[in-house]
């Protein structure tokens, strides 16, 4: 998915200074105008996810999280993936319909599972011993290191093997009553694309089971749901949209699919992926013993399943993609300054609310902070303590920070707030500074992010 | 740490029926009459386990389970974990002291990594291309399995490493001020004890970075602040404790050490272990460069580093243990029966409150409680939907399951609560059933929890 012109963006990581310049002098050379615009967009995000401890600053890990895999995310990434796993675990098992979730292991010892491009774990201790045994004729070392490769656990490329093994104590737990379905979000591993380094990828995964003849309506169902989900914590939603999965790439034993994608602006890529895969893989993973897999209501037929997997990696640059705006402004010299604001939804953006303080008696200001520090931390507000910074920096400065970090509210402690209590808070959105009484500033923001939330 | 007796009660878990009795003929033979006693402790918990969908009924995931490693949980053990995880997470990153999340890759290619027991990523068709080349002499075909247990990226066994590489990009973050901490949480991977199956570990890390004089104070903090959260949510705290590691285990760099313990039935095991563990590893990571680690305030010297690691499927396994209490009461035939119940603290529960009908006419309670149910949900507070349930069950047998279940609250409806409103909410702990009006059921249930998570 990747064209050059991103990778050529990619190799400038590495020199921070002007990465915008650098990027476009690649750029001017190798692409059309309006590319152009979309690759300085690209840049632009790379950047601002490095500077702004989204993403680990290397290059490598850049790739990765540019290519969708999961990777070494700064405290911002980290908290912004937690916030969407969060909502997407909180969307599925509390839906109206019954969603349990569970946890499978990640490596399995199931030889059956054998197949191209499979991931084995192995102690490179017993490796090299096998190799390393001068007595072994060639012949005998080929047959040791195939019976290493066969007890050597595989590591899961998805979900859904452990679902399907899962389906029998669950089906006792409603009483063989469909429908019901199993969630489960974690890592998987991806084989390499020919690189030799397999990948790591977030991934969630909702496993429907139901009966045969409703099995499209659910598909339809959960499709719909789920962009419904995609598109709530977006800036602008019809940058997400699903389609259903040509006939020609039908996965496996599914006969209809449901491709949910993000619009970036190098290209469409998937987000998540619903297929309707009848019962085959239920099945074969119940060794064909059909009695253990009947329903109520069912007569003999076995259920069929639906399986809904995302990408959470993608997702979180999806959302940094989506809600990153670009706004040109006047300096007081005259001068046009771009103005980069990351405005990620309230429930998702990783911190909700700065503190900060202004002209006045640092100490005294600094104790106040403290204590709303300890109040944000109890009702759960997560909060950048921007106090405690010692390099000083102009208010200007410091908002454009802000902005390009995603938070949502600045909080200024002063003078002011130790004779009146009074303090001024800034919101990310609307660039409006308020006066406030420092006992009602916990009430707002918590009020604020739950009217968000419930929207 | 398993007795040969607990080994004995595994065994037995594949055939459900009078598993305690099984269990208590085994230990007939082997035990003395204490150990007994402790053992049937054992085994009724492993079964309730099972029974209740805390962790998926297979022999071989219960002996995982039992080793403190990660298994297939089954619904209510996943919201165990996640809650457990959530706690854990919340209490070390709102602490006052400033403590950043970070996530890093579950595999490294960094190859200086390389030790006994190394786990290694390896794509199995690559492996099988090399010895299924006929070309190949010995000598060849070693040389290239050598070079490609090389290129394998190997799979971390905790989180020290990537939180050590992170330490610049966070220090930079914070100004080059000490101290402060990295955060991380999730499977970590560990080499076979022999049985040739390396084995999965959900955990949790903390790398604390201080100057070299605070860091025994640090040390000693972190096992404080510890063992009083692990305390907070026990239902007899003392069966968690903490206590020095002897000079003589002490691992690699370490001068000193710290472990919290739980007593189970069969004997201690270690939950979380602190380390001080001087600037050596730091060092080393960064290749000696000492000027990429010096901090403000400093001078030359580089940060010590205190490490705290738990494992939290240890943890679901202790507060699993340490929350089951068995009381003996006599049914109304005067037969003396053994009440089980799993007083799981209120945060860590995996549900809040059960919703049933009572007498009357079902269409009519059941939308009743649907409506309940996602109010509910709504509110975040996780519900069991027991009027789906189409099994007729006594109350007496009701209430038995969720306090097995360690549901905290029974919410009953029944035709009174169509007339007046009114419904019976039974509590896990007191056993006492109250009428409360529907419309103040959701903040009754909120304010307990909110409360107990706040003592």
């Amino acid at each position: 998915m990747l064209s050059c012109c991103v990778r050529n963006v990619l190799c400038t990581l590495k020199t921070p200074p002007c990465i915008a310049t650098l990027a476009l002098q690649h750029s001017r050379r190798h692409c059309s105008t309006s590319s152009c615009e979309d690759l300085d967009r690209v840049s632009t995000l790379l950047q601002l996810c490095v500077d702004r401890q989204y993403v680990s600053p290397d290059q490598t890990n850049a790739e990765l999280f540019q290519r969708g895999m999961s990777c070494v995310y700064g405290p911002l990434g980290t908290e912004l993936r937690r916030n969407l796993l969060e909502q997407w675990w909180h969307s599925v098992t509390s839906s109206s319909a019954q969603v349990f979730g569970i946890n499978t292991l990640s490596s399995s010892k199931d030889a059956a599972a054998d197949g191209p491009g499979q991931l084995r774990i192995v102690e490179s201790d017993y490796l090299k011993h096998i190799i390393e045994q001068q007595e072994l004729s060639k012949e005998q070392l080929v047959q040791e290191v195939q019976a290493l490769i066969h007890r050597s656990p595989s590591l899961r490329t998805d979900f859904l093997q452990g679902a399907l093994e899962q389906f029998v104590p669950a089906l006792e737990l409603v009483n063989r009553k469909l429908p019901f379905g199993l969630a489960e979000s974690g890592l998987c591993f991806q084989p390499s694309d020919g690189s030799g380094c397999p990948a790591e990828v977030t991934q969630t995964s909702l496993v429907w089971f139901c009966s045969p003849r409703t099995s499209s309506h659910w598909l339809d169902h959960w499709a719909r749901q789920r962009l419904k989900w995609w598109r709530k914590f977006a800036r602008s939603p019809s940058d997400f949209s699903s389609s259903d999965v040509p006939v020609e790439e039908l996965e496996g034993a599914a006969s209809r699919g449901v491709r949910i994608s993000y619009s970036f602006p190098w290209g469409q890529e998937p987000l998540e992926t619903l297929w309707s895969r009848g019962h085959a893989e239920l099945l074969q993973t119940h060794k064909g013993v059909r009695s253990k897999l009947q329903y109520r209501e069912g007569r003999k037929s076995v259920p069929h399943v639906v399986s809904v997997s995302g990408n959470m990696d993608r997702g979180v640059k999806a959302f940094l993609s989506n809600s990153l705006q670009q706004l040109m402004k006047q300096d007081g010299k005259q001068k046009l300054l771009r103005r980069k604001v990351l405005k990620l939804h309230p429930v998702l953006a990783p911190v909700k609310v700065a503190l900060d303080i202004g002209r006045g008696a640092t100490m005294e200001l600094r104790q106040v902070c403290e204590g709303l520090l300890q109040e944000f931390m109890e009702a759960k507000i997560p909060v950048w303590p921007g106090y405690l910074e010692t390099l000083p920096t102009s208010m200007e400065q410091l908002n454009a920070k802000y902005d390009e970090m995603g938070v949502l509210f600045t909080v200024v402690i002063s003078d002011n707030t130790l004779e009146s209590g009074l303090l001024q808070v800034r919101s990310r959105d609307t660039t409006i500074r308020e006066t406030k009484h420092i006992s009602e500033i916990k009430n707002f923001l918590s009020r604020y992010i739950s009217a968000a939330d419930n929207i």
